[in-house]
């Protein structure tokens, strides 16, 4: 019998929205059924695709309006510019379609407030599709904690360290997407693959929440550098003043207590991390060591491979995926946000990742951006649930949640 | 021909001035004199080891002022609690001795105003015994920074990451030194192991300075979390609200808008580490990795192992003490600062760590207390140099320096 498919349309088919085309043509649960970009440059490779797998051609719209009109799409995924993402979320949500967002900051903290204004409204779902949610240690390390092995969380570590300095300056003229936000805003712009994963360990927005933040800016000097070292000196660049620090990092604290760093490290030279740091009072986990101690260790205070534990703590959802074969881009866990969002809209239910961690994850950009300019002053994260946090009951029945004890092996 | 001594004084003959004590009597540059402390009880232990070595014994006393009033004696080793580290080297410089003081926190700003003053007003100098500044890899890094190979050192992190419940807890009653400190303040009581060696990377004080902190910590369980599981129910401290939370992270910001992260880590379990990061437009090292990556790699985006250069960049004290067979505790790093200290005298120099060094790195405890306790506001630093961190000119010539580029091989 063949698999219930979940009718998806895809707004934006810059890389990003055409690696993810590529992604959910693999994700049995999902059939896309349009695609629109304002530049229909895209659309014959993206039908040269279907054409090759065998698949019906998507219909393709220059204009969104036209897409969110079509009766039979349930979902829609949005990949375009960072600042058009929650827009068009609320225009989707507006039509009735569950909204799937890709990951970027917000611009404001206004529209992280209409994006949970029109979800209170229609009662149609949004997700953020953070992909480092279903990264397979993020997922381990939270099955870790649901299952005790930390004892009590009391701080993590997290963020994005990945030298970026061609991607960022490649094809300029004209700037790119998020080459044009690092010209012009200084804070932690692209906080999600971090604090996604640990807000989800550390229960935010289910009985804990984001309470204030500080964030401190690096001077800004890797881009200039690198254009110096790469491009000839007349670059359109050579002299310009980028205003986002090379390194910013966000200290954040929770209401109980917990502390969490995220860290931005995009235009230095560097391997890349996700800086990964979960301790507890009776184990620690380090991403960059791929290790794992834990108290009281008969081979002594060092880092043991977090891989000798994955038979034992290896979340459900990942062993079953390895058992059929992990495709899809960044290491499978693509190939998974996907299969989450589309299980929600097939089940009818909320997302796993849903509207009000989606404003806290990406309001974080906001407040950071505010710190750094207010000399890292604290700012106060807003209660995006107004209160409901404190006891909310609308967990998800799912293989794919990520709030529950996952033991549906 | 017998090398020249520096004839020295220790005060405080606990734990550490007993190690401290150990280390020296095999430093050749170093006489040991006298020793005090208030309580006698170490000093047959002392006399003991003297004996064995076939060295003279010290004179000891229980008051300092009868080891400050004796004339032969040119400098004193601090090792007491804290609280008196600050007034015991003033003392020290007042009656014309060289002090040395063994690492610690200030109890608050005009303490360390007092220091610098009574430096200026007596030109005697005053040292920070911050062995961590004469670790191996901290001076092979700073010496591959002095040549160049980092390029624009942009973001360092280092800090203090040892599991200490049990150190701290033993003995109790009474609280000891460090854990009476924990039950009372919270920040980050214990910086200078991290911050002293990356402030010298970053010519703090010489050209660059620190202008202001923000500091959050976590919650404190660890302390009676460690109690719970191994010590009976009617412990003392089984019940207590420790002040202290257990991670503390501190972002600071240089005058030419570096960033520096201090991490704080004592009490949860974890490995041993010093956090160590340093970050430039040309390269990244990583101490928990130990690890470095130089931009455009030929092997690509992956840490190589930083030993793989210690031949190239491995500092030149570090190379000519391996040649002579490294000695003394902590890895030999307390042997070099015992030694740094001792040339100083010898030479009636400067020190290579000085009041202005010593007053910045120990006031990160007060300020970062002033911070957490203002809700992570951001905190001025005082400029200890009065303005002439700009251009001074003092530098010691001496191969213990760690303010000039080092090529006395």
């Amino acid at each position: 019998m063949e698999k219930q498919k979940a009718k998806i349309g895809v707004i934006g088919t810059g890389p990003r929205g055409c690696g993810l085309i590529q992604t959910m043509m693999r994700v049995e649960e999902i059939e896309i059924k349009a695609v629109c970009d304002r530049d229909s440059g895209a659309f014959e490779v993206i039908f040269g695709a279907f054409d090759s797998a065998g698949l019906k051609r998507p219909e393709a719209y220059t204009d969104y309006n036209e897409l969110l009109g079509r009766q039979d799409i349930e979902g829609v995924v949005i990949a375009t510019h960072w600042i058009t993402h929650i827009p068009l979320a609320i225009a989707a949500m507006k039509a009735g379609k569950y909204a799937g967002v890709e990951v970027g900051p917000a611009a404001s903290i206004e529209e992280c407030w209409q994006l949970v204004r029109t979800y209170e409204e229609t009662g149609v779902p949004c997700m953020l599709l953070e992909n480092c949610c279903y990264g397979k240690y993020e997922m381990m390390v939270l099955n870790m904690i649901k299952k005790g092995l930390f004892g009590e969380v009391v701080h993590c570590e997290c963020g994005y360290g990945h030298d970026l300095r061609e991607h960022l300056l490649e094809g300029y003229p004209p700037p790119s997407n998020r080459l044009y936000n690092n010209m012009h805003r200084n804070g932690d712009l692209y906080p999600t693959h971090g604090v996604g994963p640990i807000a989800k360990m550390l229960n935010i927005n289910r009985g804990n929440r984001f309470v204030s933040l500080v964030s401190m800016a690096s001077k800004a000097v890797g881009l200039r550098d690198w254009i110096k070292k790469n491009r000839e000196p007349g670059h359109g660049f050579a002299n310009y003043d980028f205003t986002s620090g090379d390194v910013v990092q966000t200290l954040i604290k929770c209401a109980h207590g917990e502390t969490v760093l995220v860290t931005r490290n995009i235009s230095l030279p560097r391997p890349y991390s996700r800086f990964n740091v979960v301790q507890g009072t009776n184990a620690i986990y380090m991403e960059d060591k791929k290790g794992i101690y834990i108290d009281g260790s008969i081979k002594g205070e060092v880092w043991e491979p977090i891989d000798d534990y994955y038979e034992e703590y290896g979340h459900p959802l990942w062993k079953e995926f390895e058992s059929r074969g992990v495709k899809g881009g960044h290491g499978g866990m693509d190939h998974l946000v996907l299969e989450a969002f589309a299980d929600s809209i097939i089940n009818k239910t909320n997302t796993p990742i849903d509207v009000y961690d989606m404003a806290a994850w990406m309001a974080i950009s906001v407040l950071s951006e505010q710190s750094v300019n207010m000399g890292s002053s604290p700012v106060a994260f807003p209660d995006f649930t107004n209160g409901r946090w404190i006891n909310r009951e609308d967990k998800i029945d799912s293989r794919y949640s990520l709030d529950e004890i996952i033991c549906k092996e």
